[in-house]
């Protein structure tokens, strides 16, 4: 017997089909006229943040691992060929579309690192068709990726200036918009601080750890809420944390007590979920005052810095919704522009001048101006322009090739640890920051006198 | 030669690892001590809003497909299995879970309905163990889907509202929360009303016509606009929507009509993407009167209701960002949550006081008073009550069989309409709109009195 070799995919893998159709139309629509008219000339593209939102005062870059894997198993596969040939894409394209594969640049602002408007995370060069397949995926993973690492940022960076080093946990994998979003989500928040994800399939994926108490139905699935603390733990003992409002807050903290000093054995915590959370805190913390008081129920870094604030007690926060949707930003501004194109081995940069959308022309180098240790200013250049400050972008793919070794999420986490804690602190508010300056180099300027 | 059978997956097809594992640990850890205390008794959820947006006046249910996909397709493999050992989940655990299939029942709203505060949208009656182990995914799926189903239906209504019957093309792939954010998005902008995607793998998955122009790269990479218009229009003659707004939007209207009357070509349009949309939009009709005017640049209902309220022209939208992550509303209030459990063969019906996150007890049924075709309110009720309207509610599930047949796209999408012209006008406004009445029944209210 022959071995039965099957392609089972591992959990939060992109299929190739996937990745190949995940566009939209007119990239294929343009790619075939550019063919048709021998015109795949080699361009330049931009992917950045036109403006970040008017809520943060920097955006942390994630996404760029998945972008990776995205262009190593992009592949137009028979099915995929057949519905576009169906909907009338023709022959020429199909055939340019069997033999696809990446040929060209790739650079990038690691993940982790903090970027800001117009600022290119990514910046691919490439024969244009090739670089306009990529725009829909490109934009989609590292919008939606940063959008939530930046999120979990400032929730992490609200409850440091507070000193009391709360656990942060990401518990949004239910209102995550889709089970990718809800596992990549997991992803980006343990790259913002977060400590812990109630998401076995983030836990499994990428090692986050995986952490969770009980949900109401536990409390009433039980005839009396001592019933259902006693059986919870006599099963999970001194791991257990108690969800003590289903009834009533105050008198599941009595009854904890109760039940702890008679079974006479300590558990983790109580976790409070409804209510005026800061004075329930507070209350419970007069009742138990030697367990955990863990905080959830439509938490965000507003309302945990209100709580803090305001002298709510807490040993941990859990953090869902509004985290892993970043929920008062959920669209990302982000753009992917053409900067330049080449003909003939001549570079011409090209910038669009759409009101409120105009583009920066030419590759670009962003340069940051760093002081004993602290973000001073960045500057946008052209690439190769001599100014000051260190070199945000690394090389990704040349010639098609990876050339670059994915870090370790722990390597990430700890560089956006870094380059937040380098950020001044004005723009770091959660809300009335500054913006961060980001100058235009005289290249560029020149350049645009020159184009315009 | 022996076949070789490959298991490979089909586009937007979830995994069964995925499903799996893509729960809250809390799940699990309940379930390991149900499993311990023998009390994996029979149970009765409710998946439901708490409460509808403030800013939404109903909710279109959408996602039923995948929660009856991912229920189908959920298996413990053994590496799920191993992991869940690895983290400290016991054998007896993990033998459950190599063995899990779902023998619960499921009743649900069909896709495409609409549902309101406290209604369940699916509520499933199974051994508690298993109902919780669907938590997430539930949640997770019909949260988002009718978010943006609900957020299409509103464009769709103010769109209507004018009587102009623009087309509504949806463009949002690259600001959805992910790959399966995108697809899945498109498929319920479909059910909304939208009548088309620039997405190609929900063409490719749902059958959803694919619509797409051009982007800004198009115009750029060529020397001049006119060239960039004429080569376009060599390719796509008369399919061609030109987008005009790259240096100047009138500059490019004049030059789009010099060039059609020079050849002689009918276009289908030009699109306008940035400026003033609506003074632009005049005056483009102005210039080119016989030729469409595609609008986008961040719409949503109220930019658009704005746009056509100054008497802005056009022929379509395009509706991307705001529309895939229901911008204004991108978190689903939406919970599952305990209403019954059975022992030894007596239901006892159960709520949780949590302050401003009360339950409604008992199995339910949704009846909805329809007169002359219009809905007048609807009553929650206890299931089997005696009490006017017509039962939402149909069985999905029964003792863990599929009883019911998926729709057709279309079906769903039809009813969708037909629900939205049956609502109160007051519900449908964008802005101010008025709660439709949900009774509670005498049932309901007798219940709650003896419980509390």
């Amino acid at each position: 017997m022959s071995e039965m070799k099957s392609e089972k995919r591992k959990i939060g893998e992109i299929t190739k089909e996937e990745v190949s159709l995940f566009a939209d139309s007119y990239e294929l629509t343009m790619a075939q006229a550019h063919l048709e008219r021998d015109h795949n000339i080699i361009s330049s593209f931009d992917l950045s943040f036109r403006d970040i939102p008017s809520n943060r005062g920097y955006m942390l870059a994630a996404g760029l691992e998945d972008v990776v894997k995205c262009i190593e198993s992009i592949t137009f596969e028979e099915e995929a060929i057949s519905f576009l040939r169906e909907i009338g894409f023709k022959q020429d394209l199909c055939d340019y579309l069997s033999d696809f594969s990446f040929t060209g640049d790739l650079r990038a602002v690691p993940e982790g690192s903090v970027v800001f408007q117009s600022e290119p995370i990514i910046e691919i060069t490439a024969p244009i068709v090739e670089a306009q397949i990529l725009e829909t995926m490109l934009i989609n993973q590292i919008g939606f990726q940063s959008l939530v690492a930046t999120k979990a940022a400032r929730v992490y960076d609200v409850v440091q200036k507070y000193g009391q080093n709360q656990s942060l946990i990401e518990f949004g994998a239910r209102r995550a918009h889709g089970i990718e979003a809800g596992i990549k989500a997991s992803r980006a928040a343990y790259i913002g601080g977060f400590e812990g994800t109630s998401n076995l399939a983030a836990g499994a994926i990428y090692g986050i750890p995986v952490m969770g108490t009980m949900a109401h139905s536990w409390m009433q699935s039980y005839d009396t809420e001592e019933e259902a603390f006693e059986s919870f733990i006599e099963t999970y003992g001194e791991d257990s944390i108690l969800l003590i409002d289903t009834y009533d807050t105050i008198i599941g903290a009595k009854k904890v007590k109760s039940i702890v000093q008679t079974k006479g054995v300590k558990i983790k915590g109580v976790r409070l979920d409804s209510g005026d959370l800061v004075s329930l805190s507070k209350k419970v913390k007069g009742i138990i005052e030697d367990l955990g008081i863990y905080i959830t129920s439509g938490l965000d870094e507003y309302k945990i810095d209100l709580f803090l604030k305001e002298g709510g007690v807490a040993t941990g926060f859990g953090v869902g919704g509004n985290l892993v949707t970043s929920q008062d930003s959920p669209v990302a501004e982000i753009v992917y522009k053409l900067v330049q194109t080449e003909r003939d081995g001549e570079r011409t940069p090209c910038m669009k001048l759409s009101e409120g959308k105009q583009t920066y022309p030419g590759e670009k180098s962003i340069r940051r101006v760093i002081k004993n240790g602290k973000y001073q200013r960045d500057i946008l250049a052209l690439r190769g322009e001599s100014v000051d400050g260190e070199e945000q972008l690394v090389d990704v793919y040349i010639n098609g090739e990876l050339v670059y070794d994915l870090p370790e999420l722990e390597v990430i986490r700890r560089r956006a640890k870094d380059s937040i804690s380098a950020l001044p602190e004005s723009c770091k508010k959660i809300e009335g920051q500054e913006r961060y300056r980001v100058e235009i180099s005289k290249g560029i300027d020149a350049l645009i006198k020159t184009l315009l």
